[in-house]
């Protein structure tokens, strides 16, 4: 390619509403132009990437025996209805009414269509497994959609479904696809993480998350120092392996603890750690008003709540739901008194002469034992791990990570398939539900991360698996016939070889010209200019360490070729 | 490929709704399904096809200098209020409201969001000409979705937009872009027609399409038998060769007509040629209502009145508007006494002594002759041409043929530049408005198109170009050991030439396999069989001619490239 020919408009200076590093760099690098909130042309440039994205996936997917096919970005509201999701999926579901008044959505991922497709054309056990993707545009009216390809609102995913005759089916299929996942995100040339996650809205019975690890990252994920386990706070156990206090149990005293509103401050003003202040939250959880106790210094974790009281949802009462289920002001809960189920962090269950509220306005308890003064209804892990919790896979010790979740994948069971009456028959005849999957990577987030990790203050530092071009070629003095025709040539040499080059023939100054290269990211840059070419020799710039190499100019296309190798290899 | 690990549900029953030949068999052949009103699933094999039309596509867009980026399906409303389509385009357009209760689209067509980056980003002459170019998903909100993919709702397209300093540039833009649509559907292997159209509503100056030409084409096509011009009947002009009526002028004369109502039924009360009775429509042309002349054995051809009067819009008067006009009665309209201006078709400039309406019940005028008893504003031609109408390019005769449209080209001028202010520097620092075209392929349609051209009453027939494989291997008898090694052999030789072959593993009766194979319409196919492997032979068919060879085992490797070549040089 010729960059005089081709659209590659950089600019200088950081779009406005631009929050993080890819977003900035895609814009200035002329890879993304936006047209709404959310929503983004893709120039030639980041095509390019997302492309590269998307057959790296193509591949690996079809390795693992996936099928791909193509959904229609519109769908009918019949299969969302059927599927129950048509009334809880709230507004990230942008719904409308065609000429006919009939209702429709733009799909934010494709469970139903694909569970219609399937229900219709398979009939038999025979005709399972079978494993559907596509890579499509797909729509999810965020709220507050942000960070440029990280958080679009229109944005290209990949999504598979599997479907198996059984449980142990779909555990294989998944393990399948995480296997590709790991391939595809290593050929990306990507440091990433598979991380246990909690499934979520979107049901189901286990799944990972992919998380490309950057400094930059939104996600928090806890990972072994010594292991290769990992999994996202909302997930990650925290083992009970808590001290217990060998102190015998005072009477309980009412204290009055007046201006003293947080944790530390009680814990401060009576005296005593911060781990001895117990907090109780009041909770919703589905119909359910419940309270759960955790130590002052730690964090409660929704997610695990929920999964342990197999509630639809849970979340944090109301004011007046407060109110009612303690006969206290809000600020000041305890267990004593309530009339709730008590459920308590297994960490409590060490504690003894421990603080908690007094269902009074500036009152809490000193001395607060449970068993003898309240009852729970059971301990279990409701608390964040954090750092220096021990991995519970091999005793190593939690370490925080920063990450960008770029893939998801979910056994997901019967849900769509009980609910959309999606079944085959088994050998004997007999009608069984399907057992299904899904599993889906972002192909702008995946590109966007690749930046997040992979940057320096000058731009972009692509892999060269995803680079948009591999190598740039710099003729420094456009006036000079040497310099363009030995650029030229090597140009026309490497589109030979089938190196994807692109060749800076613009009429620009060679500072111009740099820091376009650094801002684009190409991972190799040549550099011809008269100065060196007057020792017959031509530059060699390595992105991805700065590395400068001087070299022959009759050996320049093997050296190209031979550093293009290495990065391929990982070996620079 | 492995049929048994694919998903290709084939169907014996053509589904209800299809009326025509492409939307049936690629139903029927598990290439798409329905999921709403023209709106489908690409299943694998349908989705193949597609690539490889896209791919075509793509290569000579390229190659004609044309720059890929992809635009969103989702467009906002402020930029085609900018236009002024937003309330021009009709139910067509789909819109709604995201939720924050702005405005938006699905893109039908990009002109505005084309038009939007080119003017953020191009300031001078010097960027220009640039063409871009998508493949991607649009939405038309049909009110009678048809046809498959030949009119959906959502469906695949390219195009592609020119920006150029001048009308010259524009021109060489639209003759690239001319000159690749004729490679892109040769390649693609269909026979097709370039046709001078009207550019109708998108307006600009002028415009071709591309036609393949099919008997079950719903389109016309006016074309010369003698060389290559063709043009669409809307467009195609009729030569002023009518002969001159030799008659001395009569005395006009009014006569009763009681009860004939058609040309034909007062022609033959009249005892006179039906061209000798000449129409008077009354139409409405933007804001004028007009007179338009034609023989009785002639059609009113709207498009062409509309471009001689350079009127936004032509229609015919509503019954109001011609009583209002004529001060007579609808069905008896003629030109003498009535208060609009009148226009006449060439043909109506040679007769005399003609027959017209008199603008009172169940009255004719016989002996009529124009500039004596009316005034005619002006004659040219305002009607459709027909087959044996003379060609105005070489003298040869017209004929009709029936075509798809798979393409359109349009040079655009300054339609979009002007209403969306997208101007550039000049060499003289002077802002210029910057010259557009735009350039259509249907994907989906080119792939219907290929059926509709390409079929028997077996199946689909493709062009080995976009054929989903182009080789099938079917082992007959998948209990013999001979026959499934042979074809294991084969069908893994085929994989390392890197032909695009698919063995039917399954385990099904060979009728079952054969009406298959002949149902989705490889291009060629391998019949492995006990029978004939007894003489160390195997047996080709070719899918095109029916054509059926016989040929020793160790030969049919060669024997398969030879016959693939031979289908992609058209000598088959």
């Amino acid at each position: 390619m010729r960059l005089s020919k081709y659209f590659v408009p950089t600019l200088r200076e950081n779009p406005s509403d631009a929050e993080v590093v890819s977003h900035k760099l895609m814009v200035r690098a002329g890879m993304i132009r936006k047209v709404a909130a959310g929503i983004y042309n893709y120039l030639p440039m980041g095509l390019r990437v997302i492309r590269k994205v998307e057959n790296i996936i193509r591949k690996y997917m079809n390795e693992a025996g996936a099928i791909e096919i193509l959904m229609p970005a519109v769908v009918p509201a019949e299969l969302w209805k059927e599927s129950g999701r048509w009334n809880v999926y709230g507004k990230e579901l942008l719904r409308f009414k065609d000429r006919h008044d009939r209702d429709f959505c733009m799909g934010p991922t494709h469970e139903e269509v694909v569970t219609d497709i399937v229900r219709n054309e398979i009939k038999s056990y025979k005709d399972l497994p079978v494993n559907l993707y596509q890579i499509q545009t797909k729509f999810r009216d965020e709220v507050r959609p942000r960070f440029g390809l990280m958080r679009g609102r229109e944005f290209i995913m990949k999504d598979a479904y599997s479907f198996d005759v059984d449980d142990e089916g779909a555990e294989k299929s998944y393990g399948l696809m995480r296997d590709a996942y790991c391939k595809i995100f290593e050929s990306c040339g990507l440091k990433y993480k598979v991380v246990e996650a909690d499934s979520g809205a979107i049901g189901g019975n286990f799944s990972h998350e992919f998380m490309v690890t950057a400094e930059t990252g939104e996600d928090f994920v806890i990972s072994c120092d010594s292991c290769d386990y990992a999994a996202n706070v909302e997930k990650a156990p925290v083992i009970d392996n808590f001290e217990e206090d060998d102190e015998v149990e005072k009477p309980i005293e009412k204290i009055e603890t007046k201006n003293q509103k947080t944790v530390e401050e009680v814990a401060k003003f009576l005296n005593v750690e911060t781990k001895k202040v117990v907090k109780t939250m009041i909770l919703k959880a589905g119909d359910e008003i419940v309270a759960v106790m955790i130590r002052g210094d730690h964090e409660l974790n929704l997610a695990k709540i929920k999964n342990f009281l197999n509630a639809p949802f849970v979340e944090f009462a109301t004011p007046e739901e407060i109110v009612k289920a303690t006969n206290g002001p809000l600020g000041f809960s305890g267990p004593i008194g309530i009339n709730v189920k008590i459920y308590a962090d297994n960490a409590v269950k060490k504690l003894k002469n421990y603080v908690v509220g007094g269902n009074e306005k500036d009152i809490h308890l000193i001395n607060v034992n449970h068993t003898r003064d309240f009852k729970v209804t059971a301990f279990s892990d409701f608390i964040n791990a954090k750092p220096g919790d021990k991995c519970p896979k091999c005793g190593g010790t939690y370490v925080i990570t920063k990450g960008i979740e770029v893939g998801h994948i979910f056994k997901l069971g019967t849900k769509y398939s009980k609910s959309m009456n999606a079944t085959y028959l088994d050998k004997d005849g007999k009608q069984q539900y399907i057992v299904m999957g899904c599993y889906g990577i972002g192909v702008g987030r995946t590109a966007a991360a690749a930046i997040e990790q992979n940057h320096d203050e000058k731009g972009i530092i692509w892999p060269i698996q995803i680079a948009p071009f591999e190598v740039v070629i710099i003729p420094i003095n456009t006036d000079d016939e040497d310099v363009v025709n030995l650029s030229e040539t090597l140009y026309k040499k490497l589109l030979k070889k089938n190196v994807e080059v692109i060749i800076d023939d613009r009429n620009e100054r060679a500072g111009v010209k740099f820091n376009d290269a650094d801002l684009v990211g190409y991972p190799i840059r040549v550099n011809i200019g008269k100065k060196t070419l007057e020792n017959g020799e031509v530059e060699i710039v390595i992105r991805k360490t700065g590395d400068k190499i001087n070299c022959k100019k009759d050996d320049a296309l093997s050296e190209i070729l031979r550093i293009r190798e290495e990065l391929y290899n990982n070996k620079i």
